[in-house]
C-alpha cells in the first residue's frame, strides 16, 4: 500500500530550487488545489497523503493552477501526476481561505531547512487560497508517484492520520462530511467497491465512511429504498445455498 | 424594491481610475468573491443584481479579497457594503475557475468605453478564480448601496433575469440548485420567511425555490416530518375559526 522512495537531500534541494525559479511564470499566484483522495480497503476508509520532503509531516496531494488551465483541469492533472490514474471522478467541495492557513511556520521553516536559504520572493510563503476536491478511487489501481518535494506516498486510515501541515486536517474533515452527505448519491459512480458485492460488504463501506456501526436490517431497508441496486440470481453451482446474495448497481 | 441612482459619467470614470490605481496594493490578485443574495417577496424568489456602470448589463454583488482578510470575512464585508445588512448567513457553495469566465470581452470593452483608455496593466482583464457564496436575506431590510461601478441595485425574479456578464448566470443556477438541496436544513435559520407563517405561505416559498408546484397534502406531510415546525394555538378572538394555523420554527 505504500511506496517509499527517499530522495537524496541534494536532489531534493535541486528540485525545490528549480521549482521556485520557474513557478511564478507558469502558475497563478495565490490559488492552489488540494485533493482528498479516498479509497476503501480492508473495511477501512483511507486517504492518500504525501510526506513533505524528508520530514515527519504529511500533506494532501495538491498543486498549482497553470495560467491557462481551468481549476477542474488543474485538479485532474494533479491527481494524475500523483496517482497515475485517469478519468477519475473529482468533486469540488470547498475553498479554504483563512489567513492563518498560509502562514504555517512549520512549512516555511521546513522549506528553509531543506534548501538552506529562502529566495527573496518565496513562492511557498505567499498567501494561498486553496480550492479543494475529493476523489473516490479504487486503491488497488493507484500507482503513487513521488517527486522532489514528496518522498513518500501513503494510504492512511482516516481515523489514524499522521501529523499534517497547514489546515489539511480540517480539509480532510470537511471532505469526509461531504462524502457522508453525498454517499447515497455518489455510491454507484464511485470506485470504492467492486462491481458485485454482498449487502454485508456494502454495509462495511457505509460504516467506514460514517465511522459508526449500523443495524443490519435497518441498513438493508434504507439502501434498498434508494433504488440503485440490482440483486443478482444466485449461482447454484453445488456449493452452499446459504451464500449471501450479490448485488450490483443498476446501469 | 429598486434603488436607481445614476452616477454621472465623470464621477464613474474617476471612481474606476482610482480603483485601478490602488487595487493591486490592497487586494489579492487572481481571486474574487461573488455572492448570490436570495430574497423572497410576493411569492417569488429574487436575486439582487448590480447594473454594471451605465450599461444594460448586470452582475452579481462581488468584490476582491484584501491581502490580510479571510475569504469568509471578505464575503461578509462585500455583502455589507452592498446591502447595509449585518450578521447575514453566508454559505460558500462553489468556486468558479474556467479559463473563459475571465475573458469576457464585453466586460473588458465596457470598462474601456467607460474610462476611455485601459491602463497598461488592467486589473479587470487578469484571470480571476471566483469563490461563490449565497445568502438568504429578508429583502425588506436590504438597503442597497450603489457606488462608482454599479449605478443600480435591483431585485430580479430568478425566472426573469436580465442580461448578466461573465459566467454569473451559471453561478446563479448553481446557487439555486444548492439552495434547493439545502432548503430543508437551512430553512429555520434563513430570513426568507417571517417569524410566524401559514402552511400555505411556506408552500409558496418552497414552490418559488424549486420553481414548481407541490400537492398541498404531500407538502404538508413532508414538511411536518422534518420536525422543525411548531404549530401555534389559534387565537380565538371572535373572528373566523377557519383561519389557518400559524407555525413557527422550534427554537
Amino acid at each position: 500500500m505504500s511506496n517509499i522512495d527517499i530522495i537524496s537531500d541534494k536532489e531534493l534541494k535541486k528540485g525545490i530550487k528549480q521549482f521556485l525559479e520557474t513557478a511564478p511564470d507558469i502558475y497563478m499566484a495565490g490559488v492552489s488545489v488540494d485533493t482528498v483522495i479516498f479509497g476503501f480497503h480492508n473495511d477501512k476508509l483511507k486517504a492518500l497523503l504525501l510526506r513533505f520532503g524528508n520530514t515527519p509531516y504529511f500533506i494532501l496531494p495538491g498543486g498549482y493552477i497553470m495560467k491557462e488551465e481551468s481549476l477542474d483541469d488543474a485538479a485532474l492533472r494533479i491527481l494524475q501526476e500523483r496517482t497515475a490514474l485517469e478519468n477519475i471522478y473529482l468533486e469540488q467541495f470547498y475553498t479554504s481561505g483563512s489567513i492563518s492557513r498560509s502562514k504555517e511556520e512549520v512549512a516555511i521553516e521546513l522549506t528553509q531547512k531543506m534548501i538552506g536559504t529562502i529566495p527573496h520572493s518565496n513562492w511557498f510563503a505567499q498567501r494561498f487560497v486553496s480550492v479543494c476536491y475529493y476523489a473516490l478511487v479504487d486503491d488497488t489501481k493507484v500507482n503513487p508517484v513521488t517527486e522532489a518535494f514528496f518522498t513518500e506516498v501513503k494510504w492512511f486510515d482516516i481515523s489514524r492520520l499522521p501529523k499534517v501541515l497547514y489546515d489539511h486536517d480540517a480539509i480532510i474533515n470537511k471532505a469526509l462530511k461531504r462524502l457522508q452527505s453525498d454517499l447515497d448519491e455518489k455510491l454507484a459512480g464511485s470506485n470504492l467497491i467492486g462491481e458485485t458485492f454482498t449487502m454485508g460488504q456494502l454495509q462495511k463501506l457505509y460504516e467506514a465512511v460514517y465511522q459508526k456501526e449500523f443495524v443490519r436490517t435497518n441498513f438493508q431497508r434504507k439502501i434498498l429504498s434508494l433504488g440503485v441496486l440490482e440483486r443478482l440470481e444466485k449461482q447454484y453451482n453445488g456449493k452452499s445455498h446459504k451464500a449471501p446474495y450479490l448485488y450490483r448497481f443498476i446501469k
